[in-house]
């Protein structure tokens, strides 16, 4: 493919094979092949047995880093705020700015603690606690994300996790002072760069440096999502994230080079990154389309943008913004745009997306930098039952139970029916030998 | 073992080894046969190439149904209400106390949708919406377990889950009418009789009868706990859960039958399950034991009691009723019995456990059957970063943004700059159109 090749998959939803042709476009069954889950396996085992050194290894096969020791790819609080300390204002400020509006929309997630009490004295409720130390997977590679510091790093500081480890893969000289920057921002404990399923190894079981931690949040690459797959259980798991994707849903009122511009940011982020335009005005999605062909060649990354485009690409023209909603439904997008007049009176149809953006000025960008909510969202259709990273992710919920001797006699006796009927007698005798008449 | 033996695990947590034999008696590296990830590999590929056929296959091997059509095994909304309407008084009264116990505690749980203005009129929040379909999973096999219905389905139903299906393996006749009764009181859609691996396999991909689901909770044996592990991702799971456990701190002031009886009622669900008491008081640990000697040949599940005790039983002397939380913040129980004079008092220093119940009089086994929380909770440790099931597993999270022009220009502004840093040009441009001054 030259850089301006460019093929657009055109859709009407009352087109015979609308629905095949769309689930064919989606790709949503993720094919992993057999040698990444060997490759995985066979690094989670040698971090496993082998610790620092393993993680050594790799990080000088795949990142190129040539250290001896583990302490030479370890960044503390010191570092941290030295970079924070060196950044231009500019820079600073912008930091800054995204890191209050992300940390005041995660504090409203803020869950507390509750009890109520029952006219026979007895209490119950949930207590709510932070997890005690918490990995992030900051992406990276090809560029760096200061920006998914922040949107994965805060939430874990705004529910009270006493420990922040980070781990970022590879980032140039010249931009890890963001994510530095970002980090002692977000109150991170410790950052390691290292990245990759050895990361992800790291952090689920420990190494003599890194130390094991409760849970693990961040989109990496295929391996990192199936190192997190395989040690699901040992530790906790935010979700497992794929390819970024945004539909776009418009009233053919938005100017088209914003649509178009909104759906080029989605593809920009990798070949496999998937935007979708849904309307029901045919003209429209012409002149969206025209824009497209128009701004193509001016963006830096026109080359991933055609290849994304050209491959998950879908320009749908719906019936109604109504019947938009629901082809949006059967997506379950990460990201939804509500580019219409009065996207309130859409939200309520709205069953599945990660972060709904409504109206024509709230491009999808906003929220990946600072509106607030963060941007680590569920992805590949997953958002009927996976939800954005948020406060709830760092922190559990224990049951409380406080009966009385009242409430002993009273729920004992159900407790003892129920357990004899499901043959457990010691179930049964602990409540009855608490009975106040026996 | 003859059905007499029992050998006690006594430790002091002042003994050299005290760490090493407390980390030994946890064992809690969940070791998995190479050869049951393989065998449950080979079923999920199976039912997901041949749906129906496979999982009968399944079935009458496993089960020993042998049937020609998935519906024989599939029981609908009119057999369940039949089952209800059969059942003695005294089984429908205790199940419908448990059934509204357990409907009110959750529904303290319910999250609402929230929103806040700023005062350039933008808006910001979090829409919840419940889950489409969900799987739940009541164990059975030896027994059945209706209490383990409603703990599953009712927080599923509270959620306003649409559509709950359960699976539920072999059950014995006679046993049968009170799963599908508490299935009824629970609002389940549909229950199918089908279990093990080949069940998470249906709910996960569907079959030609069984719909695919969003999510699938509720424990299992080995087998089904290795399927939820590996189609995590393709639907959302509730945890990975082990052997049940208990751990009883007490200050020797408790009825020492009561003590014994509840760690028994851990112990007598299987050989795994993990029974555990801390106390200060070195002789009140030594009539425990005596208890324990004393009414276990009288116990009906004696064998299975006295082989979780040897097994995975521990009788820990630690110094004082503070130390014993430590220690108990190190197991991270499933559940947790504040078996002391002022619970209250220990309450806060308690990190990590599943369930706490307070006082002398709150047996665990209230827990299982109608105190009000969900009995399906976190083992093995892992109480460290999951929760208990509840509302929130049947319930997801949309990010809501809506920026005026105002805010579009404001947040703009950031999102350009770091944009641009994290070269994402696209990104950058798509909030520079929207900029009010260009």
């Amino acid at each position: 493919m030259t850089k301006s090749d460019l093929t657009i998959n055109r859709l009407a939803s009352t087109d015979a094979d609308f629905r095949s042709r769309l689930d064919s476009l989606l790709q949503r069954d993720m094919l992993i092949g057999a040698d990444v889950v060997t490759a995985v396996k066979d690094i989670l085992q040698q971090v496993r047995d082998r610790g620092d050194a393993a993680v050594l290894d790799y990080s000088k096969r795949f990142d190129g880093f040539d250290v001896a020791n583990l302490a030479d790819l370890t960044v503390g609080k010191e570092q941290m705020q030295e970079s924070l300390d060196q950044l231009p204002a500019s820079h600073l400020e912008a930091l800054q700015f995204s890191a209050d509006r992300v940390r005041y929309f995660h504090e409203k997630q803020q869950q507390a603690s509750w009890q109520y009490q029952e006219a026979d004295g007895s209490v119950y409720g949930q207590k709510i606690t932070p997890l005690d130390r918490v990995g992030v997977y900051v992406p990276g590679g090809k560029a760096s994300y200061p920006s998914s510091m922040l949107m994965l790093a805060v939430p874990a500081q705004v529910a009270g996790v006493k420990e922040i480890i980070a781990v970022v893969p590879t980032v140039y000289s010249t931009q890890n002072s963001l994510i530095f920057a970002a980090a002692a921002l977000a109150g991170v404990t410790r950052v390691y760069t290292i990245g990759g399923a050895q990361a992800i190894a790291a952090l689920a079981f420990g190494t003599e440096s890194v130390p094991k931690v409760d849970k693990i949040a961040g989109p990496g690459n295929i391996y990192v999502t199936v190192a997190k797959k395989l040690v699901f259980g040992e530790v906790g798991i935010d979700m497992i994230a794929g390819p970024s994707e945004l539909t776009v849903i418009c009233d053919g009122k938005t100017d088209p080079e914003w649509v178009a511009m909104d759906l080029f940011s989605q593809a920009e982020h990798d070949e496999l990154a998937q935007s979708i335009l849904i309307s029901p005005d045919a003209g429209y999605i012409e002149t969206v389309i025209e824009s497209v062909r128009r701004l193509l060649p001016g963006m830096e990354r026109q080359k991933v943008i055609a290849e994304s485009l050209t491959n998950r690409g879908i320009f749908i023209q719906s019936e109604s913004l109504e019947q938009a909603v629901e082809i949006s439904n059967i997506i379950a997008p990460e990201h939804l745009e509500l580019s219409v007049e009065n996207p309130e009176e859409l939200l309520a149809a709205v069953d599945h997306a990660g972060a709904i953006f409504l109206g024509r000025y709230t491009s999808e960008a906003l929220g990946d930098y600072c509106a607030g909510p963060s941007h680590v969202l569920p992805t590949s259709g997953t958002a009927r039952f996976f939800s954005g990273v948020s406060v709830h992710d760092f922190q559990k919920r224990s049951s409380i139970i406080r009966c009385s001797a009242e409430a002993a006699d009273r729920l004992g006796r159900t407790t003892s029916t129920m357990a004899r009927n499901e043959s457990l007698e010691a179930h049964a005798r602990s409540a009855e030998l608490r009975f106040k008449q026996k």
